[in-house]
């Protein structure tokens, strides 16, 4: 063989639920020779039909690549399926969901075993992976040298943001980013019981729904602002005192359409205690102090 | 005076609080001729400076012109404001917060009092109201005729939307985008609090969660399309099952960092009690169905 260099390098994936067939189908594509492994193996089989290299231990994997992508179930998976592999000189890039703290210990744990260790979090659903233009990403911490070592394979599936040195900093942003979606999400549905047994169609009221989220998602901004200058008075247009008057509509409003106001209370009574504590001219920022623990 | 058609017509304004205030500058600005009035005198004096007329009784305002725009601090003002007026004739618009229910009984008092009635809800703070381009606009719900006669003067101050005859769905609209908005700021206010104590600037960090949110908000189409098919599993990437593992990690990410997860976990739990009770294989929209009080 000549010309190696040019060539797109051999890649290892460990776990092939959707999200690990997903990334293998994308590189393979992408002309990657790929080798792939699984504790059930049968799941490998149409990735073998689409030109992957089955491995039959996961030790075989690991040593077949000199970058090994592990997309298991979770760090528990992880553990178990690397302890009996030769992680030695090899890169590893673990995108398997897990808190910052599992990230950190995992990445110590592989820098001893000889290895460079990257975390990953995925920001995309499988049918997402590989597609131009989707949006997918993958947020990146740890080595920032294999980052740029390795940005080409690595950006063929997904788009990449490296967010920092610190191992755990990908998991962070990946949860917290899930979190606040949650957050969207649970006033998504609430605001969908409010209208549901009135005369008024889901698919008119659901762009006019997501349009305000939109256009509201940028108040985030302003937030980092205000935690940034330590002053959760600056630029504010509707204050605190204002948000939690208006509070009470939206409670009796959940009431007399019969809807449970569970998702959006705590919130609102965030802001009230905030309020209590004495803080009218803030904006609602001062709600993250009241969520952290001393 | 000849040439009366073409001419701005007369508006009359109840109420001068800050967005009172805005609306007048730019029915002002257009042209048309606005009396003012408000319980508290002195905060007409900037207005009449700039060219509005000052009435000293709401009786007397509401004489002046046909178009009479409320924006009082909540019903029981409305009630108390107009019931010393004669409506006879007049389009009575109310932008006063208030809740569908009492939007619809204001409409019925209004009717009976001889006066046609459309209710608004302003999704806008002030600073937006008739600034081209700033996205603000209004619900509007109520009498069809007086929104359709009314609305070259209505579209001045910011956009119109129409959601119906029922003169509750303005209120109701804007009670569930504001609803919704409150459950996108507990997520956003729940995962700047995740990364406050780490090294991670607010200002790099929110584009980030608002980009995420943006691509997020899109779900709710979904959430629309599986509700009016009555099918919650139509069209699942991730299904509830998947959810609601995931989860976990959520709330451990949370235990790590020190963070209350008061504000996620409600929709986690609504999540875990629709799976109990059988649904793995559906999106999240079930949770919608255990919100509604039977």
């Amino acid at each position: 063989m000549t010309d190696n260099i040019t060539r797109p390098q051999p890649i290892t994936v460990l776990g092939l639920g959707a999200m690990g067939a997903a990334l293998v189908r994308s590189w393979l594509s992408a002309g990657h020779p790929v080798t792939v492994w699984n504790r059930t193996p049968a799941r490998a089989d149409p990735l073998a039909d689409a030109g992957a290299t089955v491995a039959s231990t996961a030790a075989e994997a690991v040593a077949a690549s000199p970058l090994v992508i592990a997309c298991l179930l979770d760090d528990a998976s992880v553990d178990e399926t690397l302890t009996t592999t030769d992680l030695a000189g090899r890169d590893l890039v673990n995108i398997t969901t897990s808190t910052p703290a599992e990230a950190r210990a995992r990445a110590t744990w592989a820098e001893k075993r000889g290895a460079r260790y990257l975390d990953g979090g995925i920001m995309a659903v499988p049918p997402m992976i590989g597609v131009e233009g989707s949006g997918a990403y993958v947020f990146y911490s740890g080595d920032r040298h294999l980052f740029e070592e390795r940005r080409e394979a690595l950006t063929v599936p997904a788009g990449a943001t490296f967010v920092g040195e610190d191992a755990g900093f990908a998991a962070l942003h990946d949860v917290a980013l899930l979190s606040a979606m949650n957050g969207m999400f649970a006033g998504v549905a609430h605001a969908f019981a409010l209208v549901r047994r009135e005369d008024i169609r889901p698919s008119e009221f659901a762009p006019l729904l997501s349009g305000w989220l939109v256009a509201m998602s940028q108040s985030a901004g302003k937030v980092a602002e205000q935690l940034e200058s330590d002053d959760y008075t600056k630029g504010v247009v509707s204050n605190l005192a204002m948000q939690v008057a208006g509070s009470a509509t939206l409670l009796r409003t959940a009431e007399e359409q019969g809807v449970s106001a569970e998702l959006i209370a705590p919130y609102l009574a965030l802001m009230e205690r905030r309020l209590a504590e004495g803080h009218p001219d803030e904006d609602t920022t001062g709600v993250v102090e009241l969520l952290i623990r001393r």
